[in-house]
């Protein structure tokens, strides 16, 4: 049961294209206060209540116990204490043995989480501005009230299925050379590879929708030569419009006020990377139109890829922070400057960047009105990746677009994937992708996944390599880097060759994968989920926040920890560990339900499949259009008979239906062994265990 | 075995007290490299080599696979990726089973130790500048290399007993009320306390050595009653001397030439929390003493303890390099200022405290030469500190006194206690508080603990009750939060009944705790170890980096996750589990050797007692004094006999002796039960597993 609730003057934000109607009684639960504009919604915890969703933040798959704000942040410094990232996923569950429920805080503006920091037993969200709608969602399971929370949000994006090949990037590939020596790495030693991600290098001084032809004389003949190779160019786009006359985007920008403007009417400028810069008003859709139409010059060029980024929008500075800072230096020059000072002029410069002070300059057009950008701040990134996608769509419409962003709300899901934002090169994000793993995908964020080895500061060997084992699971799998970061190709390192075979692993996994993706999609399930969501009556299980749940029959755990040659995992039922170190060297064990210590060398990752279930395992390839999807072998551990149902489709054509994609692979034991069917499927069964293996 | 090489023109540095002599021969397994002024040793590494030690900086207890620097750094967001912290402690043991070699590289100037981060088989220690000695000690075992070093850098600093006490600390106890509330709330509400810290807040204007009577009007007055509540004031003391005429310090260091100067002589001014100030040349034995005896007015005024801040010394700015800041912004007025220029401004201003080019224009006087602070720069704390204790011992010969200090170099370990510097609310930092503690141990730091709840960012009543778990065996046991966190005494929170009763656990644990830290003082022992020196046959133990073995009959495993309520734990054999929740709530759960799950639930904390062994367990009291030593219960699990040496004194003699210290209680089966006896001690076995219960 969905109910809606609306307070104040809620901004329609799109995240839910039909919304039913709102409710004319009290909201059941929770307790509401009002204290000037805001409104807070208090809920007692009990000893026991778990919380999941929020999607992309920081801390556990549990949310309980710190503070979440909802105020997408270009901060790439996350740490625990951190309160927002990158997007904002207000959809929470609240879960105890007497109540679970579903929310929903539809609001674009500022929201503070509260979940037992202040109290451990009172959650209290607290919507800045009051304008909202509240859904609440009440089913019988955790599966179920998150299923019909995807449903009403809308089908999830569907990406062509080359983009679930392994994706090498780097903030820095300055010329095509850069580029063409990647590929010629990779292909010289058999590490597959199906993309290579552009960064802000390719383009003419930061502006976007041009290319850099003294680096990069002709990105046409750049993608054709790639595709030659299989693989694809994906060119990054900001969402910041360098001030310029001349600069096309920029005119036709000012001549159709399509900018954000200040309070005044006049556009709204702020810096980012080409300087003064200005942001499309993305919500309104003549902008949307109009942006979206320029990604049709790259499609044209062959290119099938992008990722959106610096749509918070990420804000350096303003012209008259900037100002003001250099104001309060100078006014320091010569003082014998004390604790007070120096710590405030050290914070004016830290605090340019994504001031407060300069999104309430901004203004945006909502439903021909007028209105302060941060009360709708948090819709910026969705609008940017919803022009972009259906631009897109006007332009190709025959085919599926890889396309994911950095900033979102819900509802961009629907457009296009996400990844984890500017993430470091520390063992604790390697865990912290795992975990928005399945919170992202409870709101609706199936395409997704980390940067691999980490972006921000520089990555050790080991760390890419166990960072390798997760990413091999995570719909992308994208190797990126910053600038001033060390080299992390696979290929810059001795152990390149364990690093080669993870990566073959996940082209074994592709059918496997990309049919639990969409079945997903195409069903409002979560690819992944907390333990919980399966097995609610198991509190062992319920706790755990290194291990998640892959699909219907499998559950990965991995190593996140230096120096580690194994972990700790714990089964919720009997399972088969395929000890993993290429596509084609793994060992088998099953192992009984309960707490286990594995051993796992540095170039060893582990998939646990569970009993009675099988998967389809592929021979690996170069690139994902030469794996084989029609001629699998099975891995499993088979009691009786288990029945996989494998998803297929061309991989690029945008209409799909579950229906016509499903094969099923029934597989049975018989006198002599195990026998295995499947329509038009060539299925090996040498790699399923029989239940005499039992532990 | 230990033998000593000196390369180029090594300083002495004091941190050991009788150098054998230098070795003639060519020093085996490094190779060695020349660069300049720089010199490199590298070390293969077999796959299976660990490299323990380097004391108080980040990352494993095995420190293999990352980059570490020695360079004493005032630098609170030690997340991962940095390299220092505010000490140096260039101590390490490679160990794999062909090869056990420790190694001592005795350089108080910039050391850099690539372990295995740039090639994964290869350690490489660079000096830049060259001038060192090294001090290969080969013994055969982890414990004997250790012991080895210990012996060699000299005994530990021995605290009084009541350091072992309940410490509480703020910055931001802004006035003696202040001091008297915290006292008020921890003695109404029965919560155990033997100390407070103050932070620079009781200064006058920052400056050391003086009191701000306006707020804290008489000191004695205030020290003399908390001794009334058995409680100690323990100040802040800052490495920096404000610039200022007619402050005395300020006169009296001018005067004398007392603090370090530019290249030319003139003494060298850099900001701290006063503004602009001069730094004490503590390399000078003069300095030392006159430093030394300021502390005595304190003495002279009731106070028994002081921690010493700043020590790296940390530099806020320099007046040239804040004018050189100023002048950049001062440049960008006006511009359009791109990517490149933001950055830039903004990195200007953060690295103006710390910077390398300050330290470069400081000097110091060695043997009477001027020579560039860079050279020295490790030194200084672990100078100051020498200052502080001898001048202490001068004043007041006749009892220990507490100090602990946040820079340090081998060496400081005889004059204080360290504490792990200024950390965050972070769970991660927990977790590396438990992981400093064998590190520092091995280089002699035994008195030593980590800001229990975290200093920086706000904390979560979780954290810090799981952190005081953890804390009540560490010897410092300090909860401290910096000026803008949130509150985080004990009795802000809801659960304080729960925090107060782990704090009970520290008392019932003193008289155990003091004696195995002694013991280990006097034996040249660590008290706290990885499972690798005393398992090193068995490899699941020995890549353990979340259980540390305490003393010679336990093991440590606290639970540092959010909303995790139990914890995987190894045990490399069997063992009893008191699964604490107060000093007089606890069970007792004989476990056998191998992996273990185990439920802990948020007020539960687990110790573990080694099968055979016994400890001592007292009633618990709200300050050190009222622990009654002579009468124990006996905690542990007994097959036929043990014996646990008992070490006590009064607590406050500095001339301490093990043999006169030393109670030896037998515990023996007898037909009847369990027997004890020990002279002088009043001994219950009541609490003592007997092998019956054995698992």
């Amino acid at each position: 049961m969905i109910r809606r609730y609306d307070y104040g003057s809620p901004i329609e934000t799109g995240a839910i294209p039909c919304p039913p109607p709102a409710q004319k009684d009290t909201m059941p639960y929770f307790s509401l206060h009002r204290a000037g504009a805001s409104l807070s919604f208090s809920l007692p915890l009990s000893k026991d209540t778990f919380i999941f969703g929020l999607g992309e933040t920081v801390r556990g798959i549990n949310k309980r116990g710190h503070l979440y704000r909802s105020w997408n942040s270009d901060d790439g410094a996350h740490s625990e204490d951190k309160h927002a990232l990158y997007a904002s996923h207000n959809f929470l569950i609240f879960w105890d043995c007497a109540q679970l429920l579903g929310v929903f805080f539809d609001d674009p503006g500022f929201v503070e989480f509260d979940l037992g920091y202040s109290h451990a037993n009172e959650a209290v969200i607290t919507s800045k501005n009051g304008d909202l709608r509240v859904y609440l969602i009440e089913e019988e399971s955790l599966l179920a009230v998150t299923r019909a929370f995807r449903k009403l949000i809308g089908r999830s994006y569907l990406p062509p299925k080359w983009a679930f090949g392994y994706l090498q990037s780097r903030w820095g590939y300055a010329s095509e050379q850069d580029v063409l020596n990647v590929v010629r790495e990779h292909r010289s030693r058999d590490i597959p590879l199906d993309g290579v991600c552009m960064d802000i290098d390719y383009m003419d001084g930061y502006r976007d929708f041009t290319v850099d032809t003294s680096r990069f004389p002709d990105l046409a003949a750049l993608a054709a030569t790639l595709h030659d190779e299989h693989i694809q160019l994906i060119p990054i786009i900001d969402a910041g419009i360098k001030q310029e006359e001349g600069y096309r985007i920029c005119d036709e920008g000012l001549a159709n006020n399509y900018f954000c403007t200040q309070e005044n009417g006049q556009p709204f400028v702020g810096a980012v990377w080409p300087g003064r810069s200005y942001f499309p008003d993305f919500l309104k859709e003549d902008v949307r139109a109009w942006f979206g139409a320029q990604y049709a010059s790259f499609l044209d060029a062959g290119i099938e890829g992008f990722w959106n980024d610096m749509n918070e929008p990420a804000l350096f500075y303003s012209p008259s922070g900037l100002a003001a800072a250099i104001d309060e230096a100078e006014a320091l020059r010569g003082k014998n400057v004390g604790i007070e000072d120096f710590f405030r002029i050290r914070r004016v410069f830290d605090q340019l960047a994504g001031n407060p002070n300069d999104y309430a300059c901004m203004y945006q057009c909502v439903g021909g009105h007028r209105i302060r950008h941060d009360r709708v701040h948090n819709l910026y990134g969705m609008n940017m990746t919803r022009a972009a996608s259906e631009g897109m769509q006007r332009h190709a419409p025959s085919r599926r677009h890889l396309l994911f962003t950095r900033s979102s709300y819900i509802g961009a899901h629907r457009y296009g994937g996400v990844w984890q934002g500017d993430n470091a090169s520390w063992w604790s994000h390697l865990l912290l992708n795992l975990k928005m793993m399945p919170s992202l995908n409870m709101c609706g964020f199936l395409y997704t996944g980390a940067d691999i080895g980490g972006f921000n500061c520089d990555t050790t060997e080991d760390l890419l390599l166990r960072w390798l084992q997760l990413g091999i699971f995570t719909p992308l799998m994208r190797n990126h880097a910053s600038y001033d970061a060390r080299n992390q190709e696979i290929y810059r390192f001795d152990s390149w060759q364990a690093m080669r075979n993870v990566v073959t692993l996940r082209y074994a996994l592709l059918p496997f994968l990309y049919s639990e993706f969409m079945k997903c999609a195409l069903t409002d399930a979560c690819m992944f989920r907390p333990l919980a969501f399966d097995y609610p009556q198991d509190p062992t299980a319920c706790r755990i926040e290194d291990q998640v749940l892959l699909g219907e029959a499998c559950m990965i755990a991995p190593v996140y920890e230096q120096n580690a040659r194994g972990r700790h995992v714990y089964l919720p039922e009997d399972m088969l560990m395929l000890r993993m170190r290429s596509a084609g060297d793994y060992d088998r064990v099953p192992m009984a339900k309960g707490h286990h210590w594995i051993e796992l060398e540095l170039d060893e990752c582990p998939l646990f499949i569970r009993r009675g279930h099988v998967i389809p395992w592929a021979h690996a390839a170069q690139w994902v259009d030469a794996v084989d999807s029609r001629n699998l072998a099975l891995q499993g551990w088979l009691d009786d008979q288990a029945i996989y149902a494998l998803y297929d489709d061309d991989g690029y054509a945008p209409d799909v239906e579950l229906s016509k994609g499903l094969t099923l692979i029934h597989v049975h034991r018989t006198k002599d062994g195990v026998c295995a069917t499947g329509d038009g499927l060539t299925l090996n069964t040498k790699l399923i265990v029989c239940d005499e293996a039992a532990p």
